[in-house]
């Protein structure tokens, strides 16, 4: 492989989006060389954090009841047709294939017009409810922006979850049963907060009947969404007529909803919220490697420290920990450097000196501090991991400090969102009646209403800052992905 | 969900393609009732059999070294036409995207050309090799035949390894590890016995130097082609420029080769090889449940008894089976009927009396067994279910008996493919030169020529029983799906 041992020439903090263009690349995690615009090759070190996002992500969703299922990656015309507001919203994203015999097929942006009408098939009564399904795999959106590696990319590697309810009651459930599972997987298992925030209806996924996004804060300020609930209604059952007997006998039509977390895009939060001017740095769930173990030798001890390198990793293995030995011919200083970009929490030298002693020299990535641990007591590492752990995930809470600012005027709203916060303010309406107010914001600040919060009633007894109508909510303003 | 509680009406001895079609909606496998020709939907049910099949693979391929990777699913033309017979091939089965600003994208039937091009860039010298690449998801081939579920597809589920080395030695030794990982996983993991036979060069893969593919028996006497393996050679290298510095510092092309099981291709053989007259029959590698438990109660005993029940399976998954307990509204009738259609190994009833007995009433799906167990005794079911294993694969095994017969004219050919066996004659030669015979072949019998063995030389002394030439190889004929 190309040797990147020079490490990341920007600043996080002063020059985010050339840091992450740099890292992304040094940390081999994709290689934009590829001639296809908006299509990306996922090298081994970001495929391996990917299928990591995976198996975490559809663990979860079993142990909620959801189970896998594997679609078409195409969706003829007539399917993708028949929702109005869905085929108007997606219409201009989707890559469209040449006809096969008068057939006329996209590339799925999105299945709800795959799963709908087979719940009409396979779902009879309420007893055949909840019927809870997921799959994985690619989804495919011509955006018409910039495209941008990880962030803004024309195949998305996603998990989409579509379920149907007998009530609205029970479907509006699951969507807070989404946002736990945001919750369980993204902040706890990722380290990476973020804020659930109702969208406004302008900016509601085409179809549903309301959705709530999860907005992750980027170290130049900006917001990027994360996975999104939808609560569909019976908007798509409708459209299929898919219907269902209820307890009382009655004909109705489902109550559906859909989950939608995109593992490239939750990369580029991993990456922007732990990493620093160095290089990567990886929680422990999904990192492909804890800790690697750097042999120092001779060629009088190449052997010998070899050998000893392979019985510890070994060792490390039976404590569950993913160790490998870098025994390539590259120099120290090089190794050092290579696995640094790459954020592997714990680095092991064994040479001569460690040997002699029964220890290893331990280098903790995250505060680049050296420790000498006696190879007897080797079983602390899986104690300072989770203290790594700890430690950067709550560095990345502290981020969700100061940064939301209340707003009561129209002129402060540059100020804030310059000083890379988001604004809080008295808004007139998230619903249709706001979208002018929003149009003004957009144009003049070029940020957006991101919507309300979706745990938490704030109810608004004062003024819109941007019409002085009367201000029906709290919304939050900020600038975004 | 529908209810499927009528099994199957045809045998698999006398009508397998009926038999087939009925087990693979019965068991809710797939469903074909989507409106897009050669797609398929596949339920919870096969989707689950199928990501245990990609977990089992992707840690055999782990373990010998290969690294995941993501692909983008489309391949610019430019690309795909650079290695000529490779475009050759495979131009009647691409799918094409519409133009986008000009930009021509095809669906991906298979990553050469994703790949090579990578190569070139991540490549310098001997030191970057041997350099070992997967990848899981779907390929795209627009069938011209008549497609069949599972069977004949235009998506494909699959894993594709691409493999660079220095020398064509060690590019031939990668393929024979991947024929060990086919006879690992196929064989010692799913129980399907299979040939590895050497194609002729007029059927090897559009692009390689040669082909071995893997030849499993379907109970109507064809043979259908499972994971394949093949030998690039310098092919694409030179298609795409991909050079390397040797040991001796001299600039080489790469030697390249690609593997390819499908996943979604593998289940028609794990279906047809071990699944009887009442329905599947599934080994406990790829099982989505070792066991399920049955309760049976009245109103009185229910709750007592489905607490005793979920005790049980709480048990089970000590001794790591995965485990069910269907309480739903079904009949202890459609109950049985249901688990033994899917093909689950064990059944556990529990009731009154069992409860009485401090016992499980055992049912065991290969041969229909009941057995009584004492509840302290549970862990036997452990041992149970492997010798359930090891009858089934020897059963599968015992397939390949008197399969192979020995062809010394022309006119025993027939006899031999309506015999559902495989001829082995001599043959003129199973490169360019032998096509006539082999068009012949094809013609009268409605058969191919499979090939030769891939590890073993049978050396052939007499005359081709077709054209009387000279014989150099020994072939084997079949018909093929």
């Amino acid at each position: 492989m190309e040797k990147n041992n020079k490490g990341i020439n920007f600043k996080k903090s002063e020059n985010f989006s050339e840091w992450f263009s740099q890292i992304i690349e040094k940390a081999e995690l994709v290689d934009m060389r590829l001639n296809i615009k908006g299509f990306m090759v996922i090298r081994p070190w970001g495929a391996t954090i990917i299928e990591n996002m995976y198996g975490i992500y559809q663990e979860e969703l079993e142990k909620k009841g959801h189970k896998q299922t594997f679609m078409p990656s195409v969706i003829p015309e007539e399917n993708l047709k028949k929702e109005s507001d869905h085929i108007k919203g997606f219409t201009p994203e989707v890559f469209w294939l040449k006809e096969i015999n008068e057939e006329k097929l996209a590339l799925r942006p999105t299945s709800e017009t795959l799963y709908t009408p087979m719940f009409k098939l396979w779902i009879r009564s309420y007893r055949d409810l909840p019927l809870k399904l997921y799959q994985r795999g690619s989804v495919f959106r011509l955006d018409t922006k910039a495209t941008r590696p990880l962030i803004r990319t024309r195949e998305i590697l996603w998990i989409e979850t579509h379920n149907a309810f007998a009530t609205k009651q029970e479907a509006e459930k699951q969507v807070q049963e989404d946002i736990e599972i945001t919750e369980n997987i993204m902040h706890k298992k990722f380290g990476i907060p973020f804020l659930a925030i109702k969208r406004p209806s302008w900016d509601k996924f085409a179809g549903a009947e309301y959705t709530i996004g999860s907005d992750v804060f980027m170290p130049d300020g900006k917001l990027i969404q994360q996975p999104s609930t939808h609560l569909m209604g019976q908007k798509f059952s409708k459209a299929f007529d898919a219907k269902f007997k209820n307890e009382k006998g009655e004909e109705d039509y489902l109550w559906t909803t859909a989950y939608g977390p995109a593992m490239s895009r939750i990369l580029v939060s991993v990456i922007s919220m732990h990493s620093d001017d160095k290089g990567l740095i990886l929680p422990s769930s999904i990192t492909p490697l804890h800790a690697i173990i750097i042999p120092i030798y001779s060629k009088e001890n190449k052997n010998k420290i070899l050998k000893e390198s392979e019985k510890l990793k070994k060792e490390l293995e039976k404590i569950e920990l993913k160790v490998e030995v870098d025994n390539s011919e590259n120099s120290v200083g090089e190794k050092f450097n290579i696995w640094e970009v790459k954020g592997v929490p714990l680095r092991i030298e064994i040479g001569k000196k460690e040997l002699k002693n029964k220890e290893i020299n331990l280098f903790i990535r995250d505060i680049q501090k050296k420790e000498q641990i006696k190879l007897n007591q080797i079983s602390k590492l899986k104690k300072i991991l989770e203290e790594f752990d700890k430690r950067i995930f709550s560095k990345a809470d502290k981020t969700m400090q100061n940064k939301i600012e209340n707003c009561i005027s129209k002129k402060e709203i540059k100020d804030i969102l310059n000083n890379k916060q988001i604004a809080r303010i008295n808004f007139c309406s998230a619903d249709e009646e706001g979208i002018k107010c929003a149009e003004i914001i957009e144009k003049e600040f070029s940020a957006e209403v991101r919507g309300t919060l979706a745990n938490k009633k704030e109810k608004s007894e004062g003024k819109c800052i941007i019409c002085g109508k009367p201000s029906h909510q709290v919304v939050y303003i900020g600038r975004s992905y």
